[in-house]
């Protein structure tokens, strides 16, 4: 359970679900941020978007954030659960672009800190065709997740079940993240 | 200079500045989560707000943040810039409140990982009065400098002079982050 009173059914509202409904005057920006970052028209994938996310949480360790973020991921994306476990697993042989890849070891630069990013690891995504706004939205993602990470984890939320998973993605994916969680009593 | 050309002079627009003017679809609810997380009427005052901010900022070594949140808390402080450096020195001897220190411990915690908050951090937090809403806005703000922490130094941008801070104190402390920087050439 949540070290703090939510004022929901933590199993309705797991993870962020249940902070965003407790807290909606911080909820509203940071969905808003969110929506611009993985939802908006862009040169990367919603798809490759989402993959940065499910790198970066796993990475943190935050079950929550991974476990969704891997399913929204898989469901924008050709290759599906396969790619995003492979990824995960072993970003050196994944078989991903070798810019998405570049842009990953950025984004897993900066989950170590931003300190970690350096002029080669940029360079060496911009030699792959990464452009300035695609190396820009790669580490705000990163530094995106590692607040989210931290905000799941450090109030001590509970993971969600396979339900929830499944019916947050198809929400997700059809309606981006200005929508809102309706819980099955509703 | 920072690792991607963000359009302006870097030195009238140094380190997150540069980012907010480059990607204004993300600045907006960047700059409006700030606001309500360290400037809305809130039961912890807007300096120790930004204290916590400057004491994440200082433990992941981001010279921007840092020094910016810092000359912030101290201008809201009653105690000025001694008490910003002595939380930062020595958090279990400065003289802040047992609540207070208990919230930075908390933050201190978040800014390694959000798996590192334990329940005993948070109830003795609570045993010192701290409310829900403090210790919720306590994590969600070290988790925010987390992410800008990463953000302003996974991009390589440079930190500011001391003209810029002085400035962007008097800014941030009069109107808050939903204000814009002014070059001082405009």
């Amino acid at each position: 359970m949540a070290y703090i009173d939510l004022g929901v059914d933590e199993h309705e509202y797991p993870g962020i679900t249940g902070l965003l409904a407790y807290r909606p005057e911080t909820a509203k920006p940071f969905r808003d941020l969110l929506n611009v970052l993985l939802r908006d028209p862009h040169s990367l994938t919603a798809g490759e978007r989402e993959l940065i996310a499910a790198y970066v949480s796993g990475l943190n360790e935050c079950v929550f954030c991974c476990t969704s973020h891997s399913a929204f991921a898989a469901a924008q994306l050709d290759e599906g659960m396969s790619l995003v476990e492979q990824v995960r697993a072993d970003l050196d042989s994944a078989p991903v672009s070798q810019k998405l890849r570049a842009l990953l070891r950025i984004a897993g630069a900066v989950q170590q800190s931003g300190r970690n990013v350096t002029a080669k690891l940029v360079e060496d995504a911009r030699t792959e065709g990464a452009t300035d706004v695609e190396i820009h939205d790669t580490v705000l993602i990163a530094a995106v997740f590692c607040l989210a990470n931290r905000y799941v984890d450090g109030l001590g939320t509970i993971p969600g079940d396979d339900t929830h998973y499944i019916e947050t993605t198809k929400r997700i994916v059809e309606l981006g993240y200005q929508s809102r969680r309706v819980p099955s009593g509703a």
